[in-house]
């Protein structure tokens, strides 16, 4: 039966083929003039540095793996040394040691380079953004990447999409947010676009000492926090302290993570072990995801079994409110400079035709 | 400031590396201990046999692609010659030939082969299944892929996920369908196992020749239709003969794609050649998703802009009727199958999980 609707398929498809105009597969496939063709015997000794301590559990982790896999592919060709944060140098420096060629590549998240490059911060997360399966779209199918790399290119770096760690939760409190007028005076963590936001809403964003924030918040000197999800954040012990996690994460719905290679560097390698490289950043960005999402099941699970935490949901005033100041932050950003406001276009525009084909194929179905 | 959370990040994540068990990366690695470890040299010219027609949209691009892929990385040490359909093998014929060592390697589904090997179709697409980023999740950190695995093994295969095609239609019909009896005596184009659900509610699964499908539907031979979802359907031409485009895609919302290779060609594989190949699939199924994404938003919109088509939704009393229905179908196939009992527990005790994170994570996120 199955055979007879197969064999039919095929018939219609070839008919439906002709109309179709060839894909472009190449979202991020990037060649460069000067490079060597083909594969010139020589080994290459490749120092990665890393914006996560060594081994960080998921996104160190696949720091990790990348090197490992590339030297796996390239049969030790492009060997890998991979580096934590401050092993070589400093986690904030890796954009300018991987620029200025003091290692070869960096693992780590555009946003942290916002302060250099306001931009970078959409090609990381976006409050009220897109989440991972449709950032992916338009990072390789939707002008993002090329903007991406329009931006490093000054720097001398090539910016690869390199994992994601899918939707994150919104936080913990020690009392109930009913309100947005909640967030009047409330002490918070929360770094980034996220914590513009919440300043705006009345909250003080705090910057304490992140090996401090268990203590902080067990003992008042931060009134909340938001940290990633269920499996990092029952890592931190987080849940043996505070009352209420909220959810949904609306300041990180799915945060890219970035692999960069410095364009020196790679220009001067073989074809083969450039695309090596691509595609082992592709693989990571669908297994980091997978990681992410796995754990924190796992993670959520058991924090509902065994912990006394109360789940509350940020009740849609609340999120509407935080998505009018979310726009308020980004005009901020956009209206004095001219290449965020030309990225922000791009992911505002695609974000909003991909959220009408969401809105009826993903919104709609439960399993 | 973000400088100061980012040195912060570190010092508390430091401490939660402590706590946390090293995650296993390797879902879907697999060695053989009878392989030549290294390069040996030795140039490989292989053929893969695919179910698609020729450089068929999205499905057979990304076939081309994987085999360009892998020439590349492997500097043309892994030759791969890619077939449509019926170009070597017919489509139908693709796991056989693969398995028998006609061809070294294969693309396609593997619900194709459920009439073989019922549990094969929990590989590809389950009705009220997981979506694309869930079933990555089971696949790679679930113990899917192991499972698959142990099926492929005695046929000589070793499978790798290979695509998405993202969350579908529910199909094209030329009358409302406002309640569950109005699909009683419905003569509807629906293979597999969404074929099986709708012949539970009285309407007849038809196996119409897909070249006829068009003229079927126009001249009413046939009443309704499903197909795959807005840029497939639109360059079959079904926006411009019916009614009623349903949503939402209830019976394929995210089905899997499988990259095939003959167990014995892989073995004589050098590690650097395996993980080649291993990686070249990873990076499929990243950007095919993105792909369909990207397409199925642009011709959802000009469907929506430029056609007299009438969007529809599937109500919950009809979803929740063809839930239970599929609960039957697939009652019937474990009930009589061994391995697909093992396979779909597997399937359906992580879809229980992860939807339960997925319910405070995703699906109260609205960008």
């Amino acid at each position: 039966m199955k055979k007879y609707i197969r064999r039919d398929f095929l018939k219609t498809a070839s008919i439906a083929a002709v109309g179709a105009g060839a894909l472009s597969l190449t979202g991020c496939e990037t060649k460069t003039d000067n490079s060597p063709a083909k594969n010139n015997g020589k080994t290459y000794e490749w120092k990665m540095v890393t914006t996560w301590p060594p081994h960080f559990p998921i996104l160190g982790e696949y720091a990790d793996a990348l090197g490992k896999w590339v030297g796996e592919m390239s049969d030790g060709r492009l060997k890998i040394q991979v580096y934590g944060g401050g092993e070589l140098v400093p986690a904030l420096e890796v954009f300018d040691a991987v620029s200025q060629g003091v290692a070869e590549m960096g693992h780590g998240a555009a946003y942290y380079w916002a302060g250099k490059l306001p931009s970078a911060q959409f090609f990381g997360c976006v409050p009220f953004g897109m989440n991972a399966q449709q950032v992916n779209a338009w990072l390789f199918f939707g002008g993002g990447l090329d903007l991406w790399r329009e931006l490093y290119s000054d720097h001398d770096l090539m910016p690869f999409p390199c994992g994601n760690t899918g939707g994150q939760m919104g936080g913990w409190f020690n009392k109930e947010i009913n309100s947005i007028k909640d967030f009047v005076g409330l002490k918070m963590r929360i770094p980034g676009l996220g914590g513009k936001v919440i300043t705006k809403t009345g909250a003080t964003s705090i910057l304490a000492p992140g090996g401090e924030l268990y203590t902080d918040l067990d003992r008042g000197v931060i009134d909340a926090l938001e940290w990633v999800g269920p499996y990092h954040d029952s890592l931190m012990g987080f849940d043996k302290i505070a009352k209420y996690y909220y959810y949904p994460g609306w300041q990180e719905p799915g945060s890219v993570l970035e692999l960069i290679v410095n364009k020196n560097a790679y220009n001067q390698l073989p074809d083969d072990l450039k695309n090596i490289i691509e595609v082992a950043a592709a693989k990571v960005n669908v297994l980091m995801l997978s990681a992410f999402e796995e754990k924190n099941t796992e993670y959520y699970l058991k924090m509902k079994k065994e912990s006394k935490i109360q789940f509350r949901q940020f009740s849609d005033e609340i999120l509407e409110a935080l998505r009018k100041y979310t726009g308020e932050v980004i005009d901020e950003i956009i209206s004095t400079n001219a290449m965020a406001k030309k990225v922000y276009d791009s992911y505002s525009s695609f974000k909003k035709n991909i959220y009408e084909w969401d809105s009826i194929a993903e919104r709609n179905y439960k399993a």
